[in-house]
């Protein structure tokens, strides 16, 4: 009988037809979202690329409509890094699981090894078609087509050409349905526009499928240093990570281990180890370590006194870069741009966050210009962030902020931009389709902190602004009367008018010197008030 | 030179790796949560494996605090179902991607393969630990204890008893670390209980941590029916879909194929196909299929008039038992309970949405009793949602309904509880942890017109009531002053009091007939406003 047995159906499954059946757990859920992720997956594996490559990274995304019912759609990517190399090419881009990202601890704004595979499966299940790779590699220039296997996640690969050449870099052409351009907040365009603003030493050149070209100017010709793997730090380390890093290791004893391994180790924290851990052979090969003692070391290192971790390893914006953008879209009346301090999160992972508030002149408006209501623009390692807002550890800290403290009625209707940025070398998304950042509790509260640091230097700039234009608008409402008033006291007392209103007037101006008024509101609207987050 | 090359770390790696390090995307983040988590798993796993054995289910599952600092916890769940024959224990608990659920059109809770394999991984990295599991499948009983092989995604099992035995089931015991129990609407508790709500033909049994037993207990003593394998309907399908269904299939021609692989698909409706694709032979062999004549099929599909997708397959909660869970659990002066017609959206997956809508008396309220706000209860295939309300497809239909238009200021604080479940074998989820429904468009829109139905069924109720308070309170006021008018009138035109009360008495009563709104009022607040959806 067929399914007597609930279990004869038993199977298993490739990581590829997971995520082909669950597509909408890369963001291909929707069809502006799906353009969109489809792009963020080329463009970040682009700069990424750039950067390790040390190259001044220039990419160039063309969306053309092949036919609008269908949402029939070619995108090509272009980008001037290293290339990939022929035996990786089918891996790179048509193996889910595999690339250079997922094992290292280094800052990458790709840091899965699903992105552009997952892109070439949606092409793959909406249109049938190959993916067209072109990659120039160290003198070589490769033309490939290729797809996925799903049964076996492997990719099949079809070599087109093979020539000779210096040209460097990676074309990217394939074809999707069941997509759509526009240009709402969280299109192709918003997504570019904001790429260009968290990465100032990058060119984009976007043609839309209007033809329309836009660029997104490089503003800054300084190569961005090339990420470097970076050591974790033993605070926050869990016992399964310690077990993992020991067991893998090449060194002879336990004592080097701790050395070669961690961030902060000296001599002397080493000897404080020891100490506290008589018990365990520092002399041990780290391989045979065991559960237990790793537990152990985990609970010492808590003991300990800790310097922070080292910045090494991570690039945050930086506070110039994060000013220069804001002022340049927003206009603003005030800005602060607050860089915290490194933190780390679970398993001894640091991170920083870069908190820009803008508030007045075009903050909080849409795109279109309309005043709409605050807006938080979201980055994770310089890539934004723009889907799946409501799970995600930035605006939990953004709600979790008493903005009435701050001197606003209500924070949604505010003129007021955000621009956060978490740099990390292993940001935890909330999914696979990095949208969202998880409500780790260190990453919440330090994103809180670094709002509230901001939100101070407002409310500051909000209450001079306030009462300045007060004290103006008193003085004008009394100037209103004091003719009248001038008339009718000299009618009593038989003073001349105009010797009255004189006498009151200087009065008044004694009282309300407007002059410095107007002067300093002046100067806090256009750019005194753009503190620089110092002050 | 170390790190040269930048591809010289190119690596694949594993399922098991992948979510090793993104346990979050398996909802491990949070202490609460990932405790949540780990019952959740294992419930849905059981309550899916006795539906499937046609059994009544009984689950118990017990919590115990090993050591408060460190979240250190023992999970003993234990269910009455099939058990898991020995050459599988492995593969269901410590591989993931494996199971019998991920590739079936079928309506189960679990659907992916991972969820038990989850926890083992996360009691594993958090304890080092193995998983030790109890089965008794047919006549055998068998202990062993397991975890997985991360590199390969394979389970370590160690048998440690074999013996005959009569007993049926499955008995897993685990220890993780990082977790917290606590009764908050996230926590187990009010897990089990919304898992006891949308299925009543189960018994729950639960020892919470400090030895309390709270039984939910069976209120239904009718199985389920058990889920069957549903063909698809060809509204929807996508051509990747088809190409999928006549590439693995075994009938000769398309013709055969046609009749065997949808539902819905009759000897005329197959001559339409055949009419309006002359070119394509109805003879050849589906293996055959290429992507141009399948992209022709689906384009047919959609020039058809099909019978909805049938029903057979799907199995909601049913009218009478959301009605009868929320009058038990809400007491509510008002209930309304709408299962929406089925429909279908991406692939031809066909979906039913149920919607219970609870004012007035306990609706609204959270669990310790205080009023707090409006109360989403999110079902999927019967499993409470309890995360990441921000993103889910039902929250946002909520969001979506113009709440004034039904007489309320606000649904937010607004005394109602939505009961909302979504039936079908395959939720597309968002993520891997199965918290948040994605917003497919079809699924949006299904739920706004259930809760816009229930809705105004509510607004009808809220304006009788309403209305029938204003007159009972415009007839007291009037009856008030009376006495008073009376003995003026009396004085002013010499007839006795009484008289004149008596007369404005009459009147007053003709005009406000009370007794009859008191009663409707009464009966409105109690049970008569308890609609059944049909008036």
């Amino acid at each position: 009988m067929k399914n007597d047995d609930q279990f004869s159906d038993f199977k298993e499954h490739s990581v590829a037809e997971f995520f082909k059946k669950n597509r909408q757990m890369l963001g291909f859920s929707g069809k502006v979202r799906s353009l969109t992720t489809i792009v963020h997956e080329y463009v970040t594996n682009s700069l990424d690329a750039a950067e390790e490559a040390k190259i001044l990274c220039d990419v160039t995304i063309k969306l053309e409509e092949l036919d609008k019912e269908t949402g029939h759609y070619k995108i090509t990517a272009e980008d001037n890094g290293s290339g990939i190399p022929e035996n990786l090419m089918g891996k790179a881009l048509g193996q889910m699981l595999a690339g250079t990202k997922f094992h290292r601890y280094i800052q990458q704004r790709g840091q899965q090894g699903i992105g552009a595979a997952g892109v070439t499966m949606y092409s793959q299940i909406t249109t049938g078609k190959t993916t067209k790779v072109t990659s120039g590699y160290r003198g070589k220039i490769i033309e490939a087509k290729l797809n996925i296997d799903f049964k076996t996640n492997k990719a099949n690969v079809e070599i087109l050409s093979k020539e000779e050449g210096d040209w460097h870099g990676l074309i990217i052409e394939t074809e999707v349905k069941d997509v759509k351009y526009d240009k709402s907040v969280s299109g192709v365009y918003e997504y570019l526009k904001r790429t260009a603003i968290a990465n100032p030493h990058t060119q984009i050149t976007f043609i839309d499928p209007n033809n329309e070209v836009h660029i997104f100017p490089r503003s800054i010709e300084k190569i961005p240093p090339k990420p470097e793997e970076v050591k974790p730090h033993p605070l926050g380390m869990a016992t399964n990570d310690l077990m993992d890093f020991a067991h893998r290791d090449v060194n002879k004893t336990l004592n080097q281990f701790f050395f070669e391994t961690f961030s902060r180790m000296s001599n002397s924290k080493v000897k404080e180890l020891r100490e506290l851990l008589p018990h365990i052979n520092f002399k041990k090969d780290p391989k045979k370590l065991e559960w237990s003692e790793a537990d152990d070391i985990i609970r010492a290192f808590q003991k300990i006194k800790w310097i922070a971790p080292s910045v090494d390893g991570i690039y945050p914006i930086g506070e110039e870069q994060i000013r220069t953008s804001m002022i340049n879209i927003l206009e603003p009346e005030f800005l602060a741009v607050i860089e915290r301090k490194p933190k780390i999160y679970r398993g001894g992972i640091p991170f920083i966050v870069e908190v820009g508030l803008g508030y007045g002149g075009n903050s909080g408006r849409n795109s279109s210009g309309d005043v709409s209501s605050s807006d938080v623009m979201r980055f994770g390692n310089r890539a934004p962030l723009l889907f799946d807002a409501g799970g995600c550890a930035i605006n939990e800290s953004v709600k979790s902020v008493d903005w009435k403290r701050y001197g606003l009625k209500s924070m949604k209707d505010a003129p007021i931009t955000l621009m956060i940025n978490i740099s990390s070398v292993h940001i935890p998304y909330t999914g696979a389709g990095k949208q969202a950042i998880a409500m780790e509790q260190e990453i919440v509260d330090e994103v809180r902190f670094g709002i509230m640091e901001a939100a101070r230097k407002m409310q500051a700039h909000i209450q001079s602004v306030v009462k300045t234009k007060e004290r103006i608008h008193k003085k004008k409402a009394i100037l209103r009367y004091i003719h009248q008033v001038s008339e009718d006291l000299s009618y009593l007392s038989n003073i001349a008018s105009f010797e009255i209103e004189n006498l009151l007037s200087k009065l008044i101006e004694e009282k309300y010197d407007t002059k410095k008024d107007e002067k300093e509101l002046e100067e806090a609207m256009q750019n005194g008030g753009i503190t620089n987050g110092e002050n």
